[in-house]
């Protein structure tokens, strides 16, 4: 149990000045009362008062994504998230939330009852209730990798896809790969939109030809890659980019299967730098989103949002992580040729 | 002349505590310490131990751009990038710059002889010494409306231009125009690329002919509008987005001196919201770009720059100001074409 002479004990002051601090007193400064009830709530310690008051709480809803174990994709922005946020002194709720649940409540209502100064979501689909209702939102939102138009109160967190997607290419480029394949997710997604500009540009800027033979759209699961391969094989791919690594690891396990050689045969790059790009055999050449980055930037906009500053879109930048699934292609490789 | 019992009163705590803070004692809390160091900072008290101390600085670089006067378009950005930085305690120095200047110091030479340990750069030209020095710079730096690529050390901020030029033009197909002339300025600008871009994708979403008769290029200068009003207007225009406000000014003098009417015979959009498009006769409707936002957003992504946070791009919303300068004309008028 803290008593009022402990976190005098730890701040150095007097047990009298705590009281102060803790009973809004007008002869304490409102910085020491703020550091005196900082540490009180650090430490434990609750008052009558603070019984009745309700910190400010933020809410991070989470869809279609996991999140709970490290290694989840949505873990480590959860975690830089909150990391961010607990600096300011927020209280961070997280909330798994369904299309269901959504037709519950609208958006505004459920955040206003429940007392959210703002919200962060991630994983939500296009035509989700509540995407649909952040178009005339009053309440400070932060969402992952969508984008609203001409709200205000809404912004856009994610990562630069040109950025990536171009330091793949330009990988691939410098291996000897012309042929390069798009296996893209699902079409209904803003981020798929986003990768394919990218990829067309990319491939422009590289002069090389966009061939749409060697661009396929399937969904961002592993099983979605069998569909896809043969036939981006069989159109001349001798380099595949996934729009994840779930897309990728279905590459490499349709390879495996058809005894198609990684790198020699096919090289194969992913996204996102999840530890099964790390773990699987070969390993995963992978476009790296920082996710601790990511939720910390998303609370550093939810911050701006709640301010009235109207950030529309808030980008990182990727890194290109290079392990043994891309390599020169045989057919190149002259040595081998001959 | 600041005394440490004045320190103690105003923060309500004994004058040996104070001094324990000053002095770096062991026996007072780490946080209340901060605490009597920042009010005693802020109270303009300087012990002998803070004299040696240097503080953290951050460095404004300007040029090419009015700043000292309130209404000058670099003004406000400074004063929203000092209101932020100030509440983490960081001291803010502005330097004006030339390229002249630039030649003397390379960039990351000039930024650690100088102790600072982020810039940020308003107003710069894209072949200056220094924005080509930036594709490597190890030090923290945030550019005002130019990108750079592929280093982590340095974010963009600016304003969605896509959004502004959006909402310009679906404002004027609202008044009927169909013939909407874009005088965009100087062609080695990113921002002037970007704002072709919005132009042409906006003009496709609303199912208007991108006429390349109707786009012109000057630059960012009153002085440049006259040259290409003459040929905008026998191709058709009826109405002209200008790049910025004072292109729209030089438009409006332009029309007065060859007394052709705004807004029944041409409407006219600027970008910028200047003090001028309020002043001018007749007033300019326009693009509103919030500058004390830009300034704290700039700080903000620095801050996180400085954080190890690879902020890659961070853009505001833009609003639309409509005044007098745009209107129905009179051709589409059918009450006054009878």
């Amino acid at each position: 149990m803290i008593t009022i002479k402990d976190i005098a004990n730890r701040l150095g002051i007097a047990p009298s000045t705590v009281s102060k601090g803790l009973n809004d007193a007008n002869d304490i400064s409102p910085e020491l009362k703020k550091l005196v009830l900082d540490t009180a709530i650090e430490m434990g310690y609750v008052t009558k008062r603070m019984k009745k008051e309700t910190r400010k709480r933020l809410c991070i809803f989470v869809e279609n994504m996991q999140y709970e174990m490290p290694g989840d994709f949505g873990f480590d922005i959860i975690l830089g998230f909150k990391q961010a946020a607990v600096r300011d002194n927020w209280e961070v709720i997280i909330v798994p939330m369904t299309p269901l649940l959504q037709l519950h409540d609208p958006y505004d209502r459920y955040m206003v009852k429940n007392n959210f100064h703002g919200g962060f979501l991630i994983g939500f689909a296009l035509k989700d209730p509540w995407i649909t209702q952040l178009a005339s939102t009053t309440i400070p939102t932060v969402l992952f990798d969508n984008y609203i138009r001409k709200n205000p109160n809404v912004a856009y967190v994610g990562t630069d896809s040109f950025e990536g997607i171009d330091l793949a290419v330009d990988h691939l480029t410098k291996l000897g790969h012309t042929k390069i394949a798009l296996l893209n997710g699902s079409p209904d997604s803003m981020v798929t939109v986003n990768r394919y500009d990218a990829y067309a540009s990319s491939m422009q800027s590289h002069e090389l030809e966009i061939d749409e033979k060697l661009v396929a759209y399937g969904h961002y699961v592993e099983d979605s890659a069998k569909y896809h391969l043969p036939t981006l094989i069989k159109n001349g791919a001798t380099a595949i980019l996934c729009g994840n690594d779930l897309l990728a690891v279905g590459v490499i396990r349709e390879c495996e299967r058809l005894h198609i050689r990684i790198p020699q045969e096919l090289s194969v790059v992913g996204f996102d730098n999840l530890p099964i790009a790390e773990e699987i055999s070969p390993a995963l050449t992978t476009i790296s989103q920082n996710r601790i980055d990511l939720g910390r930037n998303s609370y550093a906009s939810l911050y701006w949002l709640i301010a009235k500053v109207p950030i529309s879109r808030s980008l990182l930048r990727p890194s290109l992580i290079v392990r043994s699934s891309t390599g020169t292609h045989m057919a190149m490789d002259k040595t081998k040729n001959g």
